[in-house]
C-alpha cells in the first residue's frame, strides 16, 4: 500500500508541525481538531516556520483544516495523533476513530511517555496501530517507530518509509519503553543533573557549564528543562520513584507553584528571553 | 600567593597536555615521571597538538623534563598529579611528593574516580590539597575544582584563578562526587544507553543516531564509548551495583575480553578508523 492521505488529529504544537511537514512532503493533509480557534493559531505557527525556513507560504492553502470527524478521516491512508497527553482522552479518540476510519488507515499515536499498548485495545484494528513519535520535526529529525507486540512488521516497514519521506531518521524501538529512546536517555541526564543540584554538588551554572563546554552544546541540562516546560518535567519525575526523582521533583513543584514554568512563561531556572547561559561571558 | 612555577607528576595523556597548556599560558613548567621513556612520547603528542593548533612548537624546549622527584618539585609553586588511576600508587605519590616538597606547593590530583578524602590523610598539608581534574584541556576545556572538607577557601580561589589562566571553565565540586559534574552526568546517559542495548530496546546504531540527531552531536553514546576506552568504561560500569550496570558491564566484557577496546585498539562497538556513525548515509 501506500501513503498519500494523511489525517492528523490535534492543530496544537506538534500536530501543526507534522501537518507541514507533510504537505511540504508532497502528501494529502488534513488536520482535525475539536475546535476551530485552534486553527488560527496553527496557521499562524505554519506561516512563522516557513518565514524562517524561507520556503513559500502557498502550500499552507493545500492542508484543510476540519472539525468534522467524519470528514477528516474520509479516505485517509494514515492517521497520526496528537491530542493532549491524558489517557482517558487518547482512548476515546482513538475508539471514535476506529468506528469512521475506512479500514485502511494506518493509526498512530505521538505520544511522548503513554505505550501503544495502553490504547490498542480500543482500536479495532490492532496489527494496523503503532506509536509514530516526532520530536520537532523541523530541526530535531528522528521519528520513533515504538510497535505493540501485536503490531504487523508491514506496517512497521512502511512507516520506516514514511518517515524517510518526511525527511526524518526513522529510529525502531524493538519493544515498548516509555521514552522511546532519546527521552529516556534525556531523561536520564536530567536525572543526574536533579541529583547534583539537589545534593548540593554543584550550582545550577556550573552543571550547565560542564555539560556546554564538553559536548560543545547551546545549553544544558537546566536550559533543556527550562525548554521542555518544568510543569511537564514535574509531571515526569514526580512519577519516577526513587528518592533522587522525588527530591528533584520537589524543587521543580516549588518552581511550578511560583508560575516558573521555563521558556514560556518568562523564567524558569533562567530568566527570558535573555538567560544568563546565553551571555558571551558564561563559559568562563 | 603567585602560581609561576608548575610540577607535574606523569608524562602521560593528560600530564602532557596539562603541561603544555601550561607552558603555553606562560608558567614554567617541568614534567616528571619515574620513566624517562614517558618522555619521548610525551614530546611527541606535544608537537602534534601543536602543529593542530598551527602554534610554534619552540614551547617545549621552555618544558623542563626530569626523572629526580626533588628536582622537579624544587621551588614549585603547584603540582598537578596525573599518574595511574590506582589508589595505592597515588598514595604512595602524594607521601613521597609530601616529603619532598616546599611547605608553599599546593597539591592538586587530577584523578577520574578518587576523591582527595582517599589521599588526603597521606598528605602533610590538607588544607593546600584538592582535586583539580581536566577533561582534554584543547578541546573540552573544562577543569573541575574539588575539594575535600578541609581544602582552604584561599586554594579553591587561586585554582578558579590558576584554571582561567589555563583557558579552562573552572567548575566548582562543592562536595565530594565521583566523576564529578560531568562524568556523572555522561555516565548516566551511558548507562540510559547500555540498557535500551542489552534489554533490546533499539539497536546500537538506532541509539546513537537519536542522540546524534536531536543533540546534533558527531556521535552517540556508542561512539563515545569507543572513544572512552571499552576496558575503561567496563571498570567503572562493573564496579556499580545496580542490575542494569550489572548487565551492560557483562556485554562490555565480551568486548574487553576479545580484545576490542574502542578506538585504540581498531575496534569496538564500531570499527576505527573510519566507523559507520561517521558515514554520510549514517543518519538517514
Amino acid at each position: 500500500m501506500k501513503i498519500n492521505k494523511v489525517c492528523i488529529l490535534g492543530a496544537g504544537t506538534l500536530g501543526t508541525r507534522i501537518a507541514l511537514q507533510a504537505a511540504l512532503s508532497g502528501f494529502q493533509v488534513t488536520v482535525y481538531d475539536i475546535n476551530a480557534e485552534a486553527f488560527v493559531s496553527s496557521k499562524k505557527v505554519m506561516s512563522k516556520i516557513l518565514r524562517m525556513l524561507t520556503l513559500s507560504e502557498d502550500v499552507i492553502a493545500t492542508i484543510q483544516f476540519t472539525t468534522d470527524a467524519e470528514e477528516a478521516v474520509a479516505d485517509a491512508d494514515i492517521i497520526s495523533e496528537s491530542v493532549t497527553e491524558e489517557l482517558p482522552l487518547k482512548r476515546q479518540v482513538w475508539a471514535q476513530f476506529s468506528a469512521l476510519a475506512p479500514a485502511k488507515t494506518i493509526f498512530t499515536t505521538n505520544t511522548s511517555y503513554l505505550l501503544p499498548s495502553m490504547l490498542v485495545d480500543v482500536v479495532d484494528r490492532p496489527s494496523l496501530f503503532c506509536a509514530f513519535h516526532f520530536h520537532d520535526v523541523f530541526t530535531a529529525k528522528v521519528v520513533d517507530i515504538m510497535p505493540h507486540a501485536g503490531t504487523s512488521e508491514e506496517v512497521i516497514t512502511l512507516l520506516e518509509e514514511f518517515g524517510r519521506a518526511l525527511r526524518q531518521v526513522p529510529v525502531i524501538v524493538r519493544k515498548e519503553n516509555p521514552g522511546y529512546v532519546f527521552n529516556f536517555m534525556l531523561m536520564a541526564v536530567i536525572g543526574a543533573a536533579g541529583k547534583l543540584r539537589t545534593k548540593e554538588v554543584a550550582s545550577m551554572e556550573d552543571i550547565d557549564k560542564s555539560w556546554m563546554v564538553n559536548f560543545h552544546m547551546p545549553m544544558g541540562p537546566f536550559g533543556i528543562l527550562d525548554s521542555i516546560g518544568l510543569d511537564t518535567a514535574w509531571h515526569v519525575t514526580h512519577n519516577l520513584e526513587d528518592a533522587g526523582s522525588q527530591a528533584f521533583a520537589a524543587l521543580l513543584k516549588t518552581y511550578v507553584d511560583a508560575g516558573k514554568l521555563g521558556e514560556k512563561t518568562g523564567e524558569g531556572f533562567y530568566k527570558y528571553p535573555a538567560p544568563a547561559f546565553k551571555e558571551p561571558d558564561f563559559l568562563t
